[in-house]
């Protein structure tokens, strides 16, 4: 595991899980309608195509999914939260809403949603240095590794760890700027579906925080599952 | 002029103004209690020890201050306004809060601040594609270009260009999440305090928004001042 105060490297993992060595495919292709399961606490690219829709489904319902989406050619243009904020002006998302890159390019349109619609654009994906500071001994799966080992399952090195769309995860921001760490209001069997403005690599981590409420009270972190649907020819 | 689909380099500047040629000094080292000037809608990098601080002079009151920092040998390891949230449980900032790192490592605290402490951590820098967006033809000073040029004009290269820590950027968000563009409540000659808890390089860029009222109305983006303090020896 990799000391606390080591010089910091995007592309380097604190540890390690399933996520390197099980890539959906060699280059995070899909075929339609194929469902795949990204286990507990691990992550798993996926290749969409512009008009592509990805199908994220809760099937416990309690579980959060981080978020994350680049371009496959320039993984430097990122899905950015701080953008998005500005192009929606306000700091929940819902139906409708399209997420942006640091470069402002509209990515991501958030198409359905049978959920009661709780997300998070604010808040860091959890690491190694999270846990650390929760109490945690030794290595703990992390989002920001799972980010970091999908892509290197497919072959792309990503230059920084962006914010994500934390789906599901409830973090109600009260009228003062304070906020908490609350369990999800989804239900078993939700689902969410993204629209790929342009074509993408997008990543989803099953978080494994099991150190606040987020994934649920009195809850393990569980699978998520997912499949494309192809609407352009 | 880039290009507006070109792809994306988190070094490359879209643009140029006066920040590329005009750095304090080769290394960003200044004397202490020496007086600085960040030019209008131009940006400025400074070397501070750990146990410096750095004050800005809000010389005409309306300015809002774009702030980043960094490791000084570990640049990808940047002030992170995503895991401040978390690490203060709000989201807004005031004196005694201390800023951290994508590495979670506490690296400046709010020491003073005259003005109302109407800040902003959720909104991205301005950037060539915000003005563009906006209806801006040809090159606009931007804050994003300001932090690249202000590092390379010390000889430091990022890989990405985080979210900014807005002083003075009155972004007020509602209870339902809708937030709005506002001129500061800050008044001329207010000035803020920030404590270096490690040895880093900020970057200061006094933002050239002039499409939104974030710098006032009625006004334009102007210059601001800073100095150091050395409390260490």
């Amino acid at each position: 595991m990799t000391e606390p105060n080591a010089p910091y490297d995007p592309l380097h993992c604190d540890g390690s899980n399933g996520t390197l060595n099980n890539p959906v495919s060699p280059d995070g292709r899909v075929d339609p309608e194929e469902r795949h399961t990204i286990p507990a606490r691990e992550g798993r690219a996926v290749h969409l195509n512009k008009g592509d829709r990805l199908f994220i489904l809760n099937e416990k319902g309690h579980q959060v999914c981080d978020f994350f989406a680049l371009l496959p050619d320039t993984p430097a243009e990122m899905l950015s939260m701080e953008h998005t904020c500005t192009a929606l002006g306000h700091i929940y998302v819902g139906i409708g809403d399209t997420l942006v890159t640091n470069r402002r390019r509209p990515l991501i349109e958030i198409v359905e949603d049978t959920s009661p619609g709780t997300h998070d654009i604010l808040i860091a994906c959890c690491d190694q240095p999270r846990y650390a500071q929760l109490g945690h001994e030794g290595y703990h799966d992390n989002c920001a590794d799972n980010f970091r080992m999908a892509l290197q399952a497919i072959g792309i090195e990503p230059v920084h760890v962006p914010s994500p769309f934390n789906i599901w995860m409830n973090i109600p921001v009260a009228e003062d700027g304070a906020f908490q760490w609350t369990p999800p209001d989804s239900k078993a069997g939700d689902h969410i579906a993204l629209e790929a403005k342009e074509t993408c690599i997008c990543v989803m981590s099953a978080c494994p925080q099991d150190m606040t409420p987020v994934n649920g009270i009195d809850t393990e972190p569980t699978h998520l599952v997912f499949w494309i649907e192809r609407t352009a020819t």
